[in-house]
């Protein structure tokens, strides 16, 4: 974990910045213009009201930064980093108004990154020893799949495709269309470039086998019980990886990842998950 | 109910479309250009796999129409309209390959507002018969906030300020700066126009006598036990409005409405509320 | 006035950057940069040729620095600061060229918005003692009413809705489509969340008495005459907000305050205001 | 006048879309979503409460149809005509609710547009019979350049350069740096290509000569008393183009355009000209 | 080649807007305007001068509609197709000015994408029968990577990564940072989702068979003669896909090809080719 | 060549970030982020593979910083300066990811620019002491015009018009429409503003004497043999400004220029140049 990063700002700052343009509309903060003095500065805490995995600090922080310059961001933890409740995240100081006119962009980012990454430590953990890699999906909240995806990583898990353009994924439509897995995966592979993984989601152990005939590089084992999980497994002998997909939860996770598959993916981990509770203190007014 | 309306298109419409490009990436839909031919075509059924409460139909379809306008739509359900398990929502039809591309940008939109709109309606019911409103906050995903509020309404609830700029409400920290509810209540009023509503927040009896003298519109009543609520709003006695805020779960919100005052509002109904699982089913290949 | 200050550089530095690229076009500047050798240095005042009020001097002299960060601009004038004729407003220094570049967009944004300021002064002077409020309107310039309300109140007075979302202003077409101001009001009541303020725009005593029963904030009285302005000053007595409006000119502005509204709003503020004249004279070639 | 149409769409449609984003702001039309039902229809009238030169009506109009692609809007005066007070310009019919919605923004730029219009028309006609032609300078509304050099055209007067790289205008600071006019042009010559047009600013009969011998194809006569405008122009003879700028205003347009100058040029028809009174009127609910 | 579609128009109109923008300027077609009235029509032949591969004939076309909607298109070729000199590709009838304002945009668009197929074609046709796809790499134009990729489609060609998140590709220096090729393909493997290829560079044989081992699915053997290339395609046995890339032109593909390589990259199809001579020819004035 | 600078920053960086978006995607650079530590550094030189003329350099550079302002560049060589093959042109040092991340796109500018500058270079010593200036056309690639002109001055070549709004240019079509070339010049007179020059397009002696007749300041010889460009070159006798165009190469410019024309200007310098090879080499890893 100790090397994680978050993307580059020229890929966050965008989404930093419309949140602040959305929060202060046309006219910026009425309540704190008018009530507190231009001159007047704080130092507040960035606190963790309960515990969780740390993700998306620096972004959540850089609220403050592009309100304005000379408020200074002090971290004192780290994205991916497993934080007990009351824990200071941050300290941030300097000119009043803008530490305030930021709190609330900076925490709903923060608060929804930090859940994603709780949750998913929290699977990763329950399938420890099973060697399945935990993978989020493409149901993320629109605007937001780039630190989504990231806090994903922060939890310890691991990810799925981008977009539709940077993998194959063939599904059961795909399939049907095609008029079966094989000629859906001779399409794909005629079509797309040689740097492109194809991977073709699965119901049964005769689409198991026709995928792996065809070349598939990755095989989706679509809401497969446990039992027939590991025979696709079993059938499969590493000539491919194998994902599990389809209604798994934090409940189930372990015992799917039990039956041997490489990988298990979760779209509950992005569009289901509850916020980790954060919130800013005042710590000097 | 029946005259909900989604907000214009102009205000929508750049929501969907990022989250398409977010979607297409630079390559667009890989697997469906190399799959699927250019003229095939489709007919696929949107629908509620769990029963819930509509919400952002007409917005989530225009993913498909965005991506290729030759689809066409037909609506099956409205927004704020309860709908069973297994519901059609909307039946779309066309060419095969943007139907394929749009339908997880339609699905992650439609499976959050209606999320909301399910849950809010879930603690409307709980506080029938009260007179409370249910509000929501400022707590709400970076981006969405304009559809996320109206799908609070399309569940029954009310919204509370859009942003920081269209009407003042003094927090904690403001009143700190202030040095007292009173004075933080003059700045403001001096301060902003005559269109802009004063709201305070307070966490006593004291505060609030206090925010009723210096003429405070709306007293937001910080977690407080429903007793103290019940003392507040005998002390209000009708002349500001009486928000309870704080804390407050579908769980204790029948409690806390039970205190007698106008609104509860609720950061949980669009930070961490689940998804509602809707899906496509193609019907016609 | 002291305490007066810009919007976020986050809201207002889009609209320097734009003016910037309206005036560059496609290849800058091609007198100065055939002109003047690019190691050639300047310094240049900032100047007000004719007395009034200043607004917006941190917006427009961030033209410079956001054309080229080394020029360096040393604030002499204030917002909200009368200056008389010849008065230096800023001392601009660094390379030539960005300084001539940007003249023109500085002097655009300076020259309308202390025009904006100037002019307010004079209705809130020429109505001093009245108690009345000067409040600008809807009808400002497209791209610029952020800055233009700021002018406002850089002028000393005060700002109306700052859009069709902050506010409920029921006008004539609303009430007639509507049936009436109490049927109107009642809508707007259980349409709008409990921070939305409700104006409803009136033209004879009885429409004062059913908004005011209605249980309007605000009741604009329009287009009236100074005598039924103070009947209906009276009827109101204090229960609601009153706000003159319709027709007001500086010419009339005392006799329509001396009514004993509230408020009295000016479209002519923003839409027909002369600029002030300011130009930039090079000190130092 | 009659082959006078506005700039493409491409250009002039993103400067009504901010417009109606920046009224609308994130919610839309409170007032009017509450008290108006959605299946409301409307017919009004666009109407010039004072006569005046029309400019800018099929721009303005726009802002009901991007709202809303149901509005019908049919134009009763074409930019360039003149009308009496109470023409209608245009008739909108359609659902009520853009056409309430959009009202402001379409009136706020169509009265501005007008307004310049009708200011040029005015200077025009003053000097009617002196062969000069009346242009407008740079000191246009930020980001609305484009729409106020139309409306300076509309109302029967000429552009001067859009920018700063469409033409080159050797300055007074220019010149300073140049160390003269004859070096400033010859810099100029090398330095432009050869598309670009080339004027200078001269305040005396020895820079008009030197400009003469140096090659400028305009001479700008600045501030220049009738008299030596006279003299001016002698001494130019027609080898270029001569325009007067400077301080001149409607009162003294006629006695500067009779010295014999090509171009007179007024900054007052962008920065200070009044908005023409126009108005909408709902003639059925 | 029958399947081949431009991307979404989603995808590319930007692009073609952009280009329309960048041509108009602020003030749109000066020459057409003043010349051509407004009611004129006429009808437009999109010609080939020369012999050569279509390639975003839509997309160049749109041009024509962007700008005026009016503007009928009757496409008489299609993407991939070859035509000869003097062909015509399209017929473009309508309103005469937007036909003329928006020719040169379409053939800037046109010429460079048919170049790039053209030449694409050609490297294709030389290396027939050898069974190696032709690919383009990332020395594209900056701003149009999404049709110079499309181009190379069309003209028979394949497409490497589109960017830097949809694969990996380890070159020298990532190589000499990790301290090895199998280091280097270990941390990759590790840090990346299980739907990303890993390609590694690698010139000479102890480094293709360390990447095989390492387990890279894609082997890109940099700037190798042909005589090593054909012993490291017998090493890699078909374990891996190997590529050749490294001053490949079209006079060496035939020869670098014969070498039994899967693939054969040239940064020249989209950085150094000549654009195909495309003409507007009005038919009817 | 001494006082030759890129466009203000303004205007170019927006070009360099969408490049950098284009590359990096959605979620990055993938190899770099998993291969090379976080707090590793390089240095890394950016070298011209070939002799060529410089254009571009801290244009391109912009992309190292743009993506991590800790990056340093040290600029070794200016735009418009002459370089040999393995030349410096600057050297790169910071945090290595950025470096490596931004590479690509730096290079793909670097190496479009320098090819034209160094194209340009090379017609102009063709038609050394002839007299005649070298200019480049609008057959740009869409959206990098600002830089090819750019490109095409560093190459000591002058410019024609920046787009279809900063000159008049009457082709044959538009002498068509207008039944002649001096109504179509009178035209266009009559319509535009005075800063505004009128070139014509003449195909042959009969024109050319229209064209000086009707005032046209510059006139396009299109398509002429050599001898009867000296033959419109005499007519002409210094009148208006001479320039050859259609089909000049690098072959025959040194033909076209000896006919004693003004100016030759050449479509392929700009959309069929081959780029100059340029490469960044680690040197401290």
């Amino acid at each position: 974990m100790n090397d994680l990063r978050p993307p580059p700002p020229l890929l966050y700052e965008p989404i930093v910045e419309a949140a602040l343009r959305e929060d202060l509309g046309r006219a910026g903060d009425q309540t704190t213009d008018a009530v507190v003095p231009a001159d007047a500065t704080a130092t507040a805490r960035l606190v963790a009201r309960r515990a969780g995995r740390v993700a998306g600090l620096p972004v959540a922080c850089r609220a403050f930064t592009l309100l304005d310059p000379r408020v200074e961001v002090d971290l004192r933890a780290a994205d991916g980093e497993d934080v007990a409740a009351g824990a200071t995240l941050a300290l941030v100081s300097g000119p009043a108004r803008p530490i305030l006119s930021a709190e609330r962009v900076a925490l709903n980012l923060l608060g929804r990154l930090c859940g994603i990454a709780t949750a998913t430590r929290e699977v990763v953990a329950s399938v420890a020893g099973t060697g399945a890699r935990v993978a989020c999906t493409r149901k993320t909240t629109p605007g937001l799949r780039l630190l989504e995806k990231y806090a994903v990583r922060a939890g310890g898990g691991s990810n799925h495709r981008f977009g539709l353009d940077d993998a194959v994924l063939i599904k059961d439509n795909h399939v049907a269309v095609a008029g079966g897995v094989a000629e859906a995966v001779r399409r794909a592979r005629a079509g797309v470039g040689h740097l492109v993984k194809i991977e073709v989601e699965v119901t049964n152990l005769a689409q198991v086998q026709e995928a792996l005939d065809a070349g598939a590089e990755v095989i989706l084992l679509d809401n497969m019980a446990p039992g027939m999980l590991r025979e696709a497994v079993a059938l499969v002998a590493g000539r491919a990886v194998t994902e599990a997909s389809g209604g798994i939860t934090p409940e189930n996770a372990a015992a799917v990842a039990a039956s041997g598959v490489d990988v298990i993916s979760l779209g509950w981990l992005t569009h289901s998950v509850p916020a980790l509770d954060v919130a800013l203190d005042i710590v000097v007014g």
